[in-house]
This record gives C-alpha cells, structure tokens and sequence, in this order.
C-alpha cells in the first residue's frame, strides 16, 4: 500500500524563466559582462530591496503598468513587488540623499515582476541591467555620450558585431510641437510616431488626421521626419531646417554635442546613427534618448533603451535629481537569441579537471590533487566509482575538458595521465605541468 | 502655490536590508568569493523563480516557516515567495530528472523571504549562498567532506582565521535514540540537545525530566555527549562505547571515513571538530550534518549549516534522490560584523582613476584616455566642470586612488600629471606607464 500524498506537479510558473546549467552558465556569462562593464565605466553596485510598501512603487506606475504590479497585503501592510528598477532608485537617492556624492553613477542587476498575460517572448518575472548618472540639480552632457560608449562596449564584448545605437534628442520634438501648436496632443503623436516602422507612414498619417491635424501640420511633422542622411547630413539638416523655437534649437545643440562627444571616445561610426523618429512614448524623458537594435535581428525590438530625465524624484524629495540612464532587459534577450539558434549552450559544467582514482587507494592521492588544483583555481571535481568507464561518462557528458587519472602506475612512475575529452588526446604529466597547461590554454 | 501631492515616506520595509554604496561593494565582494569558491569545486549556478505556486512551497514548509510565507492570490493563482532555496531546489531536480547528469553539483545564490516579527538580527528578506549535491539513488560519502572543505576555503578568504566548522553524523543519535527505547521522543530530545549551549545542562536535564526519561536514560545521554578530546579521541571514544546497535556503528564509521578525507583534503585541524552535541533539529537530516561558528563571535551562532539528506524530493518525484547541502545566510552575518565594526567599509567607489581635464580644450584628450584605460580594464570615470578642485573634491570623497590632470602644460610636454590621492604624491607620467603601474599595483 503506497500511503503517501499524490505528488505536486513541478513545472514553474507560466512566464518565468527556469534554465537547464548550460543554458544558465551562458546567460551568467552576459550577466557578468555587463556587469564587468558598467563596473569599469565607474558604476557602483546597489541592491534594493524587491518588496516595497505599495504606495511607494504606485505614487510613479500608471496606466498598463499598475495593472501588472503584483501587489498583497499582509497584516495592515500593502505590499508590491517592483516592477523596475528606477523606482526603486528613485526612492534609495531621496533617502540616502546626503550620505551620497553626486554625480551618483549606480548600476543595478536584478529580477523585476509584471504579472502581464503570458504570451510568445513576455516573461513576468525578468532580469533589468541598469545604470544611472544621478546629478545634483545639474549634469553634464558628457554622461549621455558615455552612456552610449558603454551600450557599444557590452554589444561588441557579447559577440554582435552588427548593431545600431539610435539617438534622438526629446527637447526636438517638443520644439516642433510648440511651433505647431500641437503640444497638448504631443503624447499621443509621439506615440504614434514611435510605431512608425512598425505600422508604415501611411497608417501614422491616417493615425494623426484621428487626432485632428491639418494638412500642413502632418506635412512639416514629415518633412521633419523624413530628413534623410548620415550623421553629419542629418545634423546638417536639422540646422538649415527653418524652425525659430528656442527648445528646438536647444535639442539640435545638444544632440550635436552628444554625437561629438561620442565620437570622441571612440564608438565606431556604423554602431550608433541619429534617429529622428525615435521618441520613447513617455512623457518621463526630457532630452537624449536611446534604443539599440540588432541588425540582423531587427524583429526583437529594442534591445537597450534610456534616455535623460529632469527629475527622477518628485514624487519622494524637493531635491530637483536629473539624470541619465539605460536598462537592458536581459531574460527577453536571452530567451530569443537561444529560440533564433543565435546563442548556443556549451558545456554542460565549469569543471576544467575531473580526477579519476583508479582504485579506493588511490583516493588519498587523488583528493590532495584537488585540492592543489583548486588552489590553483582550477575548477576541480573528483569522482570515484570503482570503475572509471563511468566516470569518464559523467565527464563526457557534463563536457569537463580534462580527465586525470591515478593508478598504481601513475604513483610508481609519480606521473598523472592526462586525457584531453575534446581532442581525445593523452599525455603523462606532472602536476606542474598539468597546471601550467590549464592556465595556458584555458 | 505647491499643488504637488505630499510626498511618499523613502525608507525602505523594516527587516529589508539596504546598503550604502561602501557597504554595497564590500557585501558584493564577499559574495564574489563564495561564488568564485562554489565554482572551483566543481559547482553550476542554477537560478530558480522567486515566486511558485503555493502548493509547491507548503509540500514542504511546517510550523514556523508556514506562517512567515508571503503567500497570495493573483487571478485564480495560489502564489508564495520562496523562504528557502532547497524547495525550488527539489521542484527543479523532479521537473529536470532526465536533463540532468548525476551527481548534481549546483549552487545557487539568491534572496530569500520570510516575514517574521522584526526584531534585532532578523530579516525579512535576505540572501543565502547554497551548494548540494544531489545523487541518483547513491552518493558517495566523500562529498560530505569535500563540502567541509569548501567552508574551509571560504572562510579562509574571506580573512577569518579562527572558526571551527563542527561536525556530526546524526546515525549516531538515531542509533543510541534505538537502543534507548526513545525513538518515539527522539526530535523534542535532539531540540533539547540542540539549545544545550545556550541553556546549559542543567536545563537540558531538567527539560529531559519532563518528557518522562528515566534516570539512566538520560545518564547514558549524558555520558555520550560528554565525551570529551580532540578529534581522535572522541573517535576512539565512539568506537569503545558499548551500544550496539548497527545504525549508531554505521554512523561511527561514516563518521570517521568523513574526517579522515578532510584530512587528505588539507582542510587544518583546528578549523574543524566533532561535536557529539550537533543535532540541527529537525528531521530533515539523516547522516553527517554540520555548524560553523566563528571562535571569536559565538554569539553570532552558527553562520554555515547544513548536511545530509535522504531523500531531496519525495514530494514532487518517486526517484529517490539523497543529498548533501550547506547554506550560507549571507545577509545576517554581514549585519552582524558591520555592526561588531569586524568588517570596515572602504571607499564608496569601484573606480581607480578620475580623469580631470582642466580647460574645456582638454576634455577631448581626456575622453580618448578613458577610453583607453576602460579598454585596459582599468576602472575609469572623467569628470569635467570647469573647477579642478571641486573634481578633486568628488575623487577624494568616494575615495578615488588615482586623479589624472590634463591641461595645456600636459598637452605640450604630452605626458599627464597622476596624483596618488591616498599618499599625496604626484608624478609625470605616460599614458604607458601609468597603466602598467596600476595593473602592477592595484
């Protein structure tokens, strides 16, 4: 008689990532490189935590994004998970406000929470890779540049060579509208405009007759995005174009400043381009604003997005923080570059060296070996099964590199045999020799 | 007139740790150390959902830990944070059986929740850093000692030189529980035992009364936890003593085959001991279990627990998979030391060199170096603001090591003036040389 309860099905949750260890060893391998980035552009790592009081994350939520905090009580508390990492941010610099130094350039790597309906690509629990320069009610143009050098340092160290920053500057658009007189419908046309490669410019037009333009109004609004041209024919463009308003011109200024800067530091020319339609829909930033797209991929959408803001705190501190920042939205990346065969999972282990003790008396041996070896930081595991046919299985399967093994032979001869999984080639070697080869080739 | 809404309270939940940035870097080094030890020993990140569904938590949660779950309902979906990391643990070997190659050497690092009564020392959220080793039916008893050794490494680096990790096989009590006729008593018994430091024996004797032991019965209690020596003669001590019964002589012997591969493994003498006394309360635990405290802060209890188990996930499959696991409560005892002042916080920067250009003519010179130095892997940041001192002021606050001046002078003579700003030298230098000097230095 089998007494015991019906067993609890294990799948995780619909819309949360759970990965097998190759697959996870790869995706902390992007983890780490924008981590290692961010750290050596000067940012400094902080946690916050993933709960908050509710009216906390709800005082900056609106529309679609409140509906998807997951939010409960508990006891008298109402509680939320974060829904990103700004918030959060947002919150930390009010109450920490004068233990920090400012400019404050944070980074910040954790899960955020949407509980939106589960579809293709929509993951509700997912990793955001952030920075921010926070300035103390100024900050220089210099960080909006630098923010672009770090987008395309991480791209070229994560392998894509083919990529584009694209760069606008919002103060452009706003200008544009109060010279149209169409300010208080800015949003919605932004909106609109941000969909334009998505739906076509005939769509955009029939969109924006909707909201009661006129005809000539839609006609400059295209002009203005139809500019065509390289970076320099672009810019060149938008200082001939016959626009008086000083917020215009303003956004022209600055957005020349910030391609020059970075050129400056180096950021090759076919890896970031002016973009006049990009708008980034909401109404939080101010001036530069960025998204980056694979160009091979252009269908996963953004794959790094930001922008500069005027104030990142209102709603928490009088204190008037600009800042500038961007955010990667790693799980989503990950997931639809392992479904395009784009990322492909290697081993299985970061195990350089399995030591294989051929027999029980071996095993002293073989253990102190580790131990040297680890020392060394070499990744060591030991497996002693009595038979070795085994545990040579164990290694070829996890993908170890090295499998060493010690027999009598081995000890009278005070040698290891050394047996090469990939190339399937063996040596006799010292342990000198074996830890000089490691530290050489991998 | 202010018409803005008042603003949110920022402080964080209370039991919710946040750190400031010097804290921040040095809670994410020791984190760095434990991960980078996990994986030298041959262990694989895995990384589970922070939510599942309740039923998958409550298989396994009892008593205490049920009532601090933060448990809730989205939809029709019955959800809870997770409070441990085991749980997901055994959901992800059950789901992943066929996928995996045993034995399963992962760890995994990550937050934690519990909503218990704040009080001093406690979190609501907070980090563990675990390891296990999950076997296919079998596992061989050297992990049990190889997992000794990974404290060993640990702690060693992260500069404690005076802890005992202390060590026991629970078999030994099962067994003497057996021979005594307690069987039925044994988990009040070994809750008891567990609180015999803190209580004293008296007390335990005492406590003992009221659960109806005799007085031999306790007397061979007694007897048995007094034994008294170092290591060896607590074994010889286990070997002599006249109970036999075939589970306590199983568990002698596991006993002392895990001590003598700690030995071979190197692991120091005096940082590891039998204690007849360890019991870790609940049932859990079927063989070697383990406690790490630190010799000169006991009151901080144990800071790295763990041991081995029969059965990992009995709930969710019917492969019997045992284990054997340890567990790190980073957050507390990071607390803990901050506030014993055993760890000091250093500079609230990850950067090495501030660059300064002193004229706006220098900022492109300036920019083209910090590109170069990042491409170094030398951590850079530049800061330009017309006034050298108030550059120099930022530097010295975060505790830059490094200010790098570049001016007309410098242009000239094309060198660059480094201030050392620890000891207040300063030097001429070329770009060349002042990167070799940090990579040789710093």
């Amino acid at each position: 008689m089998n007494d015991k309860k019906p067993l609890v099905s294990t799948k995780p949750l619909s819309g949360f990532m759970e990965l097998l260890p190759a697959e996870q060893i790869l995706f902390n391998q992007m983890l780490d490189t924008i981590r290692q980035t961010y750290e050596v552009f000067g940012f400094v790592p902080i946690d916050n935590p993933i709960l908050e009081r509710s009216e906390v994350l709800l005082a900056k939520a609106g529309g679609e994004t409140e509906k998807q905090i997951y939010r409960f009580s508990r006891g008298k508390k109402d509680l939320s998970m974060r829904f990103d990492l700004t918030v959060p941010l947002a919150r930390y610099v009010a109450n920490n406000y004068y233990d920090l130094t400012f400019p404050f350039k944070r980074y910040a790597i954790g899960k955020v929470y949407r509980g939106e309906r589960s579809q293709a690509g929509r993951f509700r629990e997912f990793y955001q890779c952030d920075i921010d320069v926070i300035g103390n009610s100024q900050l220089a143009l210099n960080y909006d540049a630098e923010l672009v050098s770090v987008i395309d340092t991480i791209f070229n160290k994560l392998g894509f060579k083919q990529f584009t920053i694209r760069i606008n500057n919002r103060k452009i658009f706003n200008g544009l509208f109060m010279e149209l007189g169409l300010v208080e419908k800015s949003n919605k046309i932004m909106q609109t405009i941000d969909r334009l490669e998505k739906i076509g410019p005939d769509k955009v037009k029939k969109e924006l007759e909707n909201y009661d333009l006129t005809g000539r109004q839609i006609e400059t609004l295209f002009n203005f995005i139809n500019l065509k041209g390289d970076n320099d024919e672009l810019l060149l463009g938008l200082e001939k174009i016959k626009i008086d308003n000083q917020v215009f011109r303003q956004g022209v200024k600055e957005l020349k400043e910030v391609i020059k800067i970075i050129r400056q530091l180096g950021v090759a020319e076919n890896n970031f381009k002016v973009d006049l339609t990009i708008a980034r829909g909401l109404d939080y930033y101010t001036g530069t604003v960025y998204e980056t797209k694979l160009d091979q991929y252009p269908e996963i959408g953004s794959v790094c997005s930001g922008g500069r803001y005027d104030d990142l705190a209102s709603h928490y501190t009088k204190q008037q923080l600009p800042g500038v920042g961007i955010s990667i939205g790693l799980t989503r990346l990950f997931d639809q570059l392992i479904k395009k065969n784009v990322l492909k999972p290697g081993p299985s282990t970061l195990t350089q060296v399995l030591i294989i003790p051929l027999t029980e008396e071996n095993l002293d041996s073989g253990l102190k070996l580790a131990s040297k070896l680890r020392k060394n930081k070499i990744a060591t595991e030991l497996l002693f099964d009595n038979n070795s046919k085994k545990s040579l299985k164990y290694a070829n399967k996890l993908g170890v590199k090295y499998a060493v093994f010690i027999g009598e032979t081995e000890k009278k001869g005070d040698f290891l045999t050394v047996k090469n999984l990939l190339t399937k080639t063996q040596n006799q070697l010292s342990e000198e020799e074996l830890i000089e080869r490691i530290k050489q080739h991998d």
